[in-house]
């Protein structure tokens, strides 16, 4: 498949100045592709386009769009090797972790489309007319509809899973939402070829052109702009507070603000208590730092901070861990953007007066490793420094040491909003776990035990989201199928004709949904 | 039952200055009883409580909360006839109707608890553990969890439906949220009399203090102060669209945004096709004007723009509505301020050039009386001049004269975001309804054919809600059951040991609530 730079919007592909490059990530060279950036012209045009194609999508039967979501994970597989390929040059990732994020990537499509079948997301509900009571009762009838045209901000550190064919573009599409993908310019090609194989996809079954249209570039104005856009109802993003919260910013100064579901960041608390440390600190310091390193600690589930009660066997963890840290070679991070950042974060640490350096990675003469950074500091200073509780997205984290248990509930009190909060414990710490659950669920979209946050099963009863700030709107998930949530608003209708009324709420019930009637659930066929 | 004019917080009855009055709706003057207006020291006071009181009031089992929300329903209805004439006073609105509204408030109160025992607002999702899969999954459970304590602000026209204890306290108590409520200063009393009945329950039944507190005032400072205090984690209005962006923008502004539930406005637009003119000309005339004159007009769903082609059968209709409204007595208006409004709106109308009168209700000397009003204008000149589509709050209402289907089609595609519309339509309407049917979903919470959008029924199907700017969040609906889901969030516990995990989630299943396992429901007992 072919490679070219343009911007796909609809059935046309736009060729523009080729403005920028795809770069491998391991050496910062240049792909030698050029790539053009998308226009404000081009944004008015995918948006008109979706616009005009959402009512027809939105119309279409659960099965229609079933089928539609798993001929986009066929067309992805049939992609080959090059996708993994070029996944591989611009992102740095390894094969393995690319062919299983492909694997994702369709199997969150596929989940979709059995989602879509099974239908409970329309929550069909009707409350049958009732003419003898006074007033007389009409006939209320309430379904879910699809938003509208919906504008996708793929991340950098999935260029499958988060990015064009992503979560966010596989959940709104299944809603009945055309998708405008702001294609991310740290792995373009990627993201072409995705977009080239859902417009395959598109013309092949003869949906409406503007289901998709794909915008790669590298300017906030582009994104501003495609958020801005008045066709556009909802925004889905994965990248940095900075960018989710101007993307939000946008959307609230719109004539008609929009939702934005902005995925921001999170240093994932991960809570050691004593009986745990006792029993297990050396395992637990190299599970610990495999969590902290895997993917060079570029997950939004990456643990930036320990909180656990100073002592002999926190020592042992200490140890253990920074042990485990020499041992690992630096992989290439995803760009020399995150590697910078990361490189400052990992400076401000070091020479914050008020921490000091557990461990670093090896030291590697190649540009764009990560080299990995444990940090240890009192919980005083972390309860008055703002700044170590703020993300580093890389594998850096700090090490809290309190002095008691006390100590411990105040600082996990004072962190912010997560997506995860991880607590290690054994039977002999179930009275201190059971003081912190309360707690950790206003912290966390998932609380978890005796595991460790990164790996983000899919699954319905996920919740990859959290209060603000690791999210924009901690309401919603943007991993598993409570995702296609995000992109539906319900709708009453009341006496309208059954002849008038959508399929999905007409009292014959042709696509045999789930009903709940006159407040009690149908038994299903 | 006493009223003094204290301000409720918690346990304590604190007595301010008493600074403002209740004042008689029908003659502007006082009614005798001073009210204290609530401090930022008591806004701090009520929020500390509120979530102080947050975790054991959420974590009670279904039952409990519900018999709460019953001995609520029961309290008020036990306060006695003083309530009514009490409001009556407050608000000139008849006894029946506040009886009826009173009704309504219990109802409503008591449809949460039945929501509450039937389990399906936690959405409890068990996926179970999979060692045997490459790699193990884990075993994760969700629930929805409620989002902390809510305040909330009653609305003018409704002081017992939509105020104290109205369809936002008991969805966010029902939810597992304490509620601090900024009491409105048009019925002050009635407010206080609601107030003390919640709190002798919480009381009786040995809730947390906090659970509920009581705020009343007058200033807009008062209400800022409420929703910027960080123990807030939600908000619901119904009010004013000033009153609710000026919310908004507070909520947005804070370190940790929250949603805002703020109902605005609207004007619920009524369509009249061609069939339905045609063969009920004159019925339509005088239902239409029942429901815009219904309550003085100070209804959310009052009908504010009837769209129709124009001819002989739209004359028709004018001239049944203008009858119609020379035989209503004008009724006397909530508030001097509502009134004063109202009268600036319809002469705005009355002075707009586009503008022409078809009828006004009859000249009342009394002050504070809805003088009902009916305008007519050209489609073209609705669409150029976007104060003709403004809500004027009151039995004022524009009808939109339309040379042919398109310009009708363009006048509704150009409307704002509505709680409702409505489409008269007969057998011969029903290739245009069918155009118009996808438009006007995406335009309201509710669509409805041949019937009137005031009279909003309280049942499971209910949409009350709609696009921006009709509410803040187009995603909810503030009346029926699926109003619980504005307060809650859903949390996902990973690998949690069975004695830690919230009841709701344990394998036992102690409250034998519906669930949902491994992607599918299980058959309930």
């Amino acid at each position: 498949m072919l490679i070219d730079g343009s911007i796909l919007i609809g059935r046309r592909s736009v060729r523009r100045d080729q403005s920028f490059q795809a770069i491998e990530a391991a050496t910062g060279k240049s792909l030698g592709q050029a790539f053009g950036e998308a226009s404000a012209e081009d944004v008015a045009e995918a948006c008109a386009l979706a616009d005009t194609a959402f009512t027809a999508f939105s119309n279409l039967p659960p099965e229609a769009r079933a089928s539609f979501l798993e001929a986009l994970a066929d067309a992805i597989v049939a992609i080959g090797d090059v996708l993994i390929m070029t996944a591989m040059s611009e992102t740095g990732l390894p094969r393995a972790r690319l062919e299983g994020e492909r694997g994702r990537t369709c199997g969150q499509l596929r989940m979709f489309a059995t989602e879509l079948r099974k239908g409970e997301w329309l929550d069909v509900t009707i409350d049958p007319v009732r003419p003898e009571r006074v007033p007389p009762r009409g006939d209320l009838r309430r379904m879910n509809v699809a938003l509208g045209p919906v504008a996708v901000f793929g991340a950098s550190n999935f260029p499958l899973a988060f990015s064009v064919a992503g979560g966010d573009t596989a959940s709104a599409l299944a809603a009945g939402c055309p998708v405008v993908v702001k294609g991310h310019p740290a792995h373009p090609g990627t993201g072409e070829l995705v977009a080239r194989a859902i417009l395959s996809v598109v013309d092949a079954r003869g949906l409406a052109e503007g289901v998709f249209s794909f915008l790669p570039g590298t300017s906030n104005d582009l994104g501003a702009a495609l958020v801005a856009d008045p066709r556009i109802k909802a925004v889905g993003f994965t990248g940095s507070r900075a960018g989710g919260l101007a993307l939000a910013a946008v959307a609230a100064a719109r004539d008609q603000p929009i939702p934005v579901y902005a995925e921001m960041s999170s240093i994932n608390p991960v809570i050691l208590l004593p009986g745990a440390l006792a029993s297990d600190a050396e395992a637990l310091g190299s599970g610990f730092v495999g969590s902290l390193t895997l993917g060079a600690g570029q997950f939004c589930t990456n643990p930036g901070v320990v909180i656990a009660i100073d002592g002999p066997d926190l020592d042992r963890f200490a140890t253990a861990a920074a042990e485990a840290i020499a041992g690992i070679e630096p992989p290439v991070m995803l760009t020399s953007g995150i590697h910078s950042s990361y490189c400052s974060g990992v400076a401000a640490l070091e020479t914050n007066p008020a921490v000091r350096v557990i461990a670093r990675g090896q030291a590697m003469p190649v540009a764009a490793r990560c080299v990995a950074a444990l940090f240890e500091t009192a919980a005083a200073d972390f309860l008055a420094d703002g700044t170590l509780g703020q993300e580093v997205f890389g594998a850096a984290s700090v090490l809290v040491r309190c002095a008691d248990f006390k100590a411990m509930a105040r600082v996990v009190a004072g962190l912010e909003g997560q997506l995860t909060a991880t607590v290690h414990m054994s039977a002999a710490d179930s009275d201190a776990a059971a003081i912190l659950m309360p707690l950790l669920r206003t912290k966390a979209g998932r609380v978890l035990a005796n595991g460790w946050p990164t790996g983000v099963e899919v699954c319905p009863a996920m919740v990859h989201g959290g209060p603000f700030p690791s999210t924009s709107d901690g309401r919603s998930t943007s991993v598993g199928t409570l995702a296609i949530g995000r992109f539906l608003r319900p709708v009453c209708y009341q006496d309208i004709p059954e002849t008038l009324l959508p399929a999905a709420l007409q009292t014959i019930n042709p696509w045999n949904l789930p009903r709940t009637i006159d407040g009690r659930r149908e038994v299903q066929r």
